[in-house]
Formats: structure tokens, C-alpha cells, sequence
């Protein structure tokens, strides 16, 4: 007996932070977060990694979800293939010992597409299980590599990631623009305008305008690094809300939020804001439910 | 008398590359290509630089085009606006003394675009003074910068820059693909794949695609590189041939004017291809004609 229904450690694994939750009866009663994301354990240091969880935590069972499955993490544990829902995920379960498991990522696909999630499907199916979205809908979570899931049923369908985050880094931290992008973000008019005249695609033409304004006097620098973001951001919502679900289900945290709120509004769908944390917690405790 | 009817020395100076023609009678007679292109030379040695040329090329009027016209370069030459032909780059001309100017770039405003160009617009408008393309029609002219302009009766009307190469290079050079794209590109099956899945924008999508497919095994690493460089190139053409002309006049070398060209035909166009030195030497030719 594992014990994963009374209490249990659920952990939050990617690639530059981790997140551990001790969850007791479905609830959160302590939580860290800290920067030891899997490229900052060593192999062979993750079996004491999970050690000192559980002596900071508890000696309980662990869940692990994120990149600690992939090829940089502890064990590579193979992708479910869409679709996919929570009791996939268990099956797919990869057990280091008879308390501690890793959840597996989900793959999707086809003769004209590939793509690849792991850590997120946690949070989609999680929020889909919590009743936080609906079973049917369009599921987007932002950041480096933005993802945006199709659920159907409860099981994620299909998905795709935009790396919307890593272009505007790539921009900002290299090259031409790089000068002009330094300021902060800002939800305001420069990001609005750059939602819109991202809306087409066509990025590389319209990045260059950055360059010119500039040249031609046309916008302040002090306004760039948010017209660009509103570019990457519009140009990413502008090709997903070309399908049929115009209701968008944003799992993020409220700055990256409220710019892709306003880049859905912008392009006539509606947004909705859902805890993602909330939604993690809520998919460890699903499938957690599921185990013996 | 300057002189600049009979002969003359034409200058292709840009950001990293300089090229020297001593021009006799139309005809080329003397080049050389460095790489003393304007971020090389200090501010306040142009001039000397110049002498240095007339000293290798011979003692005559010189006219200098790019970005030596730049806030970079010599003397920041303002932009003529299109529509913009070849007289109004000879009234355009910024002279440094009674033998030595500089043609200005163009730039086009409106409410919804800004862009510029230097020393490409004498390639342009030289192609189509030495009848290499027709006077109404669109131009590509492939690089860091892609720029594509279309002329109307022998002027640039509108123009649009594309930073095609400089993502590329940015993408290879940083981030979750670097590693993938170290394969020299080749105009095979790979990079019309990546044609193909170019054509509709969405690039921050179908770029992750590279990530996903090794992961998947779908794509073999040696082949990344050319389908990187298809989905770069094939967004640009695709944005691009949207519009009425269907045939593209592509000023390049040969390596990048066969890309294109594949690019343009996927995406239902038809390729013509024209030596950019020649279009270059033709458009000072054109311009010394025009001066006293």
C-alpha cells in the first residue's frame, strides 16, 4: 500500500525551477519553491534530491511531473499519445520504486505535425478534472515554449506549442532589435498595437518595423519591447483562434495572463484566467486518486 | 566638372562588406571586395578611407551607397520617401565635397507600416534602368534583411523588409535549436518540407515542430538546418506573393537565389533570377549619368 489517497508529495519538476506541494486529502498544507530545476541536479543525484524532499516534507509518497522525465531529468519516460486523459497518464506511470513515480508527457503526431508536452498535461487535465475549464474547450498556457491544448471529452486532442517566450528572449538578448527591447512590458497601447498588427503572422517583416520606427521616428524605444511582445503574443493567438473554439482558458500567472487576455480579446475570442497552480494541484490529486 | 559621365569609382559600402568598382565608359573595369565594411572603419576615417581607395583605383569622383549613409557610417544621409525613381536619388544625394557623395536609401511611412532601405534601393532601380527586370514588378533582394520592393513605371512604390536571415541566424546561434541547425542548409527534400510548412506564418508553431520531431524521431538532426531555413524562407515568400505579381526577380548569389527560388515556386509563383552586381554597377552607372 503506496498510500497516494491520504497524503502525498506532488512535485512541479522543469527545466530551471521545481516546485514540491505536500498535499493532504486532495489539499495543499505546505509548498517551496526553489531554483533546482533538473539542468541544476546532477545525474545520479535525483534519488537524494527526492531524499531531502521527503525530509523536509514528510516521509511520503511522490509524485513527480515535468521535464524529471525527459532525457535531461532522472528517467526518460515515454510520451502518451494524444489523446490523452488523467487515467492514461496513470497507466503511463513510470515507478521508480513502489512510492515514487513520474507522470509521462504527451505527444502528438501526424503526417503534417509533431509536438511534445511534459509537465503541462498536468496542469490542462488537472484544471479539466478540477472543473476549473470545461471538457470540451481551448486550453492555453504561456511562457517560454506557449501551449495551447485542444480537450475534448476530458482528454487533451491535439495541441501545439509556439515558442513565442524564446523568440522575444532570442530578440531581446541577441542582434538587431536587442538595444530597443530592454524596457519592461506593459499591458498598454504599444502592446495593443503590436497585437494587431501581429494578428496576420508575417513575423519577420513586422519585427523589422520595429527597426524602422525607430529610424523613422516613428515610436518611442521606450515602447518597443512591448509593441514586440504584442507581435510574438498577437501572432501566436491570432493563428490558434483561427479554429473553431473562441473561448480561451489562460493557465497562467497574472502578468503573462492579462497579455494574453488582451491578445484573445483583441482577436475576438474570450478569455478566461485559470489558476495554474490551482490546476497542477488539482491533476496530481486526480491521478494520485487513481493508484493503489 | 566632376567627371562623373566618363569614369569613376562606385561603392557598395555596408555593414560588414565593402565593394570598390572603377566604372570606365559603363563598364567595370577594377573591383575589389573587403571587409571593411562601415562598423570597421572609426568615425573620422572615411575620409581617409576614401583616399585610400582613389589611391588603388585612381584619382576620381566616387559615389558611395548603403550604409555608409547611415547613423553608422559617414554622414547620415536622410531618406528619400517612396515612390522613389533614380532622379530622386541623384537629388537626394549627399555631397561631401564637389567629387564625393553619397546616394540616400528610401524609406515608405504610412499608418500602418514603416520601413527602410540603403544601398539596395541601387539595386533595384539599377536592375530595372539596365532593363535585368521590368519596370512594374516585385523584387527580392534575400538576406539578413530580405527586402522586397515593388516598382511601378521604374520607381519603388512600397517595399517591405523581412529579417528572415537574421532569425535564422539568431536560432542557430542561441536557444532550444541551436544545437539542431549546425548542418550546412541544401536545397533538398527537407528544405522544401520546410517550405511547405512555412508558407502559412505561424512560425513560433511550426519552429518548435524541429524540437518535436527529433524528439519523436521523426526528423533526422542533418536535415534540421535546411527545414529550418525552408520554414523561414517559405513564410516570407508565402506573406509576400500574396499580393497581385506572381513573378519575383530575385537579386542574389546563386546559393540564396536558388532557395528562394524553390520558395517562390512552392508557392505558385514563377523565379527569375538576376545578378545583383550587375544590378548594383547599373544603378551607379544610371546615377553618374544624372550628374553634372
Amino acid at each position: 500500500m503506496t498510500g497516494f489517497a491520504s497524503a502525498f508529495l506532488a512535485v512541479d519538476w522543469g527545466t530551471t525551477n521545481r516546485r514540491v506541494f505536500r498535499i493532504e486529502d486532495g489539499a495543499v498544507v505546505a509548498t517551496e519553491r526553489d531554483a533546482r530545476g533538473v539542468t541544476s541536479v546532477a545525474q545520479g543525484d535525483f534519488a537524494a534530491e527526492v531524499v531531502g524532499m521527503r525530509g523536509r516534507f514528510g516521509d511520503l509518497p511522490v509524485l513527480l511531473a515535468g521535464m524529471v522525465g525527459s532525457t535531461i531529468g532522472w528517467r526518460e519516460v515515454p510520451y502518451v499519445a494524444a489523446p490523452a486523459d488523467l487515467a492514461a497518464l496513470a497507466r503511463g506511470l513510470a515507478w521508480i520504486d513502489a512510492r515514487t513515480a513520474i507522470v509521462p508527457g504527451v505527444s502528438v503526431l501526424s503526417d503534417t505535425k509533431a509536438d511534445v508536452m511534459r509537465g503541462e498535461e498536468v496542469q490542462f487535465l488537472g484544471a479539466v478534472a478540477a472543473g476549473l475549464v470545461p471538457r470540451d474547450g481551448l486550453l492555453c498556457q504561456p511562457g517560454t515554449h506557449c501551449k495551447w491544448a485542444r480537450v475534448d471529452s476530458g482528454a487533451i486532442v491535439d495541441f501545439t506549442t509556439a515558442m513565442t517566450g524564446e523568440l522575444f528572449a532570442l530578440l531581446r538578448g541577441h542582434g538587431l532589435l536587442a538595444a530597443q527591447l530592454q524596457a519592461q512590458v506593459t499591458p498598454g497601447a504599444a502592446f495593443r498595437d503590436g497585437v494587431a498588427a501581429g494578428r496576420g503572422g508575417d513575423l519577420a517583416a513586422v519585427l523589422f518595423g520595429i527597426r524602422a520606427a525607430k529610424l523613422l521616428g516613428r515610436r518611442d524605444d521606450a515602447d518597443a519591447a512591448s509593441y514586440a511582445s504584442g507581435l510574438l503574443i498577437g501572432s501566436d493567438v491570432g493563428a490558434r483562434l483561427a479554429g473553431v473554439h473562441r473561448d480561451v482558458h489562460i493557465l497562467a500567472d497574472a502578468g503573462l495572463a492579462e497579455l494574453y487576455s488582451i491578445a484573445v480579446t483583441a482577436n475576438g475570442g474570450t478569455a478566461h484566467v485559470v489558476d495554474s497552480h490551482a490546476a497542477f494541484v488539482a491533476g496530481m490529486v486526480a491521478l494520485a486518486g487513481m493508484l493503489p
